[in-house]
């Protein structure tokens, strides 16, 4: 017997005037680099992080299904309360979401790779011997001209050989395979569309792809590009309607600030620092019940493998802890979407440290914030979809299930 | 919102040249005689889980779900990844996995027992008196013979008055009532079908029952036969094509090597004591990628109730793992398919200790190997069929789940 969670907390769900802070740390989580020694976390110094463990709950959050890794889509999506196995984000629309496209319920978004073909039309090199981000800034500007009939067309370089292509058209499906073979030596694929509604798309897509053959024919090595990832934005509700909580998001990277917006949080505009991001969120307090804060460096800084980097990051992220404390909200809760350890060098599939302070939490004796500490702590092991009904308990923002 | 685990291990395998060992004691889990006391394997001086455990990370994993206790045959399907509550071995199979008998997909397979019937055919006695196994072996041979015109008969004694009978044939459905009417006083019952394509396999069984009445009816006590869990091989996928392994079985005992083979492994002759068992283990190393080792007497000492025997076993089966530590695999798991504390002399719901040893482990503080160790452990508790997917993580064979 399964339950969709957010049919309880539609169900469930009650208005009042309290606050709740979701500061995420990216990749928070660590491995210490031998047996017997600390984590990252737990070798940074975190005075305030640790106030706030003695006064909360501890736990450790598990962000799809032991064992699995999640990437940035999955991995927020749990953190938000969404089923990451329920809810599934195309490489196209989590691309888009990356370089701050906003989709609209209309739009197909593709990853776009450009590659380069011999005479006979066969890839000979799937990465266009790697071109400058300029030369592929230009190539999409020439693409972005495309026109087919009652489609809007967007083409957008991300990074190198790298681009987001956008199809805007009432009745287009997103359910279309790859036409990147991942293998030179043949010609890209044709489009093939999964289901009925996506053959006008499959026939959008090669419309643009023989103009853009026309188009790049001399622009070797990327004479031509091939696509992965095709899909719409999943139909996803909102923060609002599934919680009733007005939802602002403060996030650096474009990525967070697309998948924050997926679930209908506003997204706040900030500087690049954690300074400005607290000076955003002073300014808006009075304007949301919710607030996503994301900090990208301890993820960054796990995946270059880099342990004093991320302790350094870690105490950063630590030290601006004191401003959402003079804001008083009423569940603070701190946590990552995944682990980075700096010994992987990559995302990995270990529980992430969960805090969450507020006045209704049951004392579990954790004396700081850290791995070892979560896991003896109150909250337990949990999948991390569950975290944001602790939130809502905690902030008295849930009514009672049955009589 | 549940979703088959294989639909992402399938999706994310990856492969490598890892090697990965699951240790099973079989029964592993105990009690302590009274409270305050040491478990079976908290009493055993077993160094080298010990020593494992200090590099690993503990944990408990629930065979099925809380308070079911599994037989053999869900306990080993959760240890292998699989949902004991998806895919489910009929009596009659395992029956036939036990005696070694390599069952195909066109075989329904029965569990058979000899009863006693007296003239007006009603039932006297439901095990025939309990006679002795060579007595089962002449008659099982007697009713081989029987034919039945398109079906292959295979009659095989298992043990006193048990039996496996196997119809081979094309188109024999597997949903077949019991037999037995589980009382005396009355006939055996028909057979009947519970689908359309099990029709024809009721046919087939009557007339089983009429020539094994004229064969058996001098052959008092034993003087016809009943039939239970009649049913087919479930479709349960490989391991080969969920995880993308090639797996090894090195058990001793028939039924541990069938479902082994159910799941695609191949089973590997041994010798008989644990010696040989690594003798097989390192001989077949450089041919698999999986090797599942089992090991028996620590739930046959837990069922016949001998503390003290349990404990010598388990000292027996760590006094092996130097030999497997030796070869250095990837990712080192030990566990049982359940518990078999001997206070209670039956396998039991209690959740199983579980050692994960690997590079890759967060340290969880644990001192050595035993119940209470693993209940503090870093794996928290967790149902048994996420155990395969820790140990690919481990083994750096999953994939990043979404980007």
């Amino acid at each position: 017997m399964t339950t969709d969670l957010h049919d309880l907390t539609r169900k469930l769900k009650r208005e009042n005037d309290s606050k709740i802070v979701l500061y995420v740390a990216d990749g928070l989580g660590g491995l210490p680099p031998k047996p017997g020694e600390k984590t990252e976390l737990e070798t940074a110094n975190t005075p305030n992080l640790d106030a706030a463990a003695r006064r909360g709950t501890l736990g450790l959050s598990t962000p799809v299904v032991p064992g699995i890794t999640p990437g940035s889509g999955p991995g927020h999506l749990g953190l938000f309360g969404y089923d990451p196995l329920q809810y599934n984000i195309g490489r196209g629309v989590l691309e888009a979401l990356g370089i701050d496209f906003e989709l609209g319920p209309n739009d197909v978004a593709v990853r776009g790779n450009f590659c380069t073909v011999d005479a006979e039309g066969n890839i000979t090199d799937r990465r266009a011997g790697r071109i400058a981000s300029e030369i592929g800034v230009k190539l999409c500007e020439k693409l972005d001209k495309i026109e087919i009939p009652g489609v809007e067309v967007f083409v957008r370089p991300v990074k190198e050989y790298r681009l987001v292509i956008v199809f805007r058209g009432e009745g287009l499906g997103g359910e279309i395979d790859d036409t990147d073979p991942q293998k030179t030596g043949v010609p890209p694929l044709a489009p093939q569309a999964r289901d009925e509604a996506s053959k006008a798309t499959a026939e959008v897509i090669s419309q643009f792809m023989q103009q853009a053959a026309e188009i790049l024919k001399d622009d070797q090595p990327a004479n031509l590009l091939t696509m992965r990832g095709i899909a719409k934005k999943p139909d996803i509700p909102t923060y609002e309607e599934v919680y009733g909580l007005k939802a602002a998001a403060i996030a650096v990277y474009p990525m967070y600030r697309g998948l924050a917006r997926l679930v209908g949080m506003n997204v706040l505009d900030a500087g690049a620092t954690l300074d400005d991001q607290m000076d955003r969120l002073e300014a808006a307090w009075n304007d949301y019940d919710f607030f996503f804060v994301h900090y990208k460096y301890t993820d960054s800084t796990g995946e270059d493998g880099n342990f004093e980097a991320k302790v350094a990051r870690t105490e950063a992220f630590d030290a601006a802890v004191p401003r959402i404390n003079a804001l008083n909200p009423e569940v603070f809760v701190v946590t990552g979407d995944h682990s980075t350890p700096s010994k992987l060098r990559s995302h990995s599939w270990h529980p992430v440290p969960v805090l969450l302070a507020a006045d209704t939490c049951r004392f579990d004796g954790s004396e700081g914030f850290g791995e070892a500490q979560c896991l003896a702590g109150g909250l337990g092991q949990f999948e991390a979809k569950h975290l944001m009904m602790l939130a809502l308990a905690h902030a008295g923002r849930l009514e009672k299930y049955g009589a």
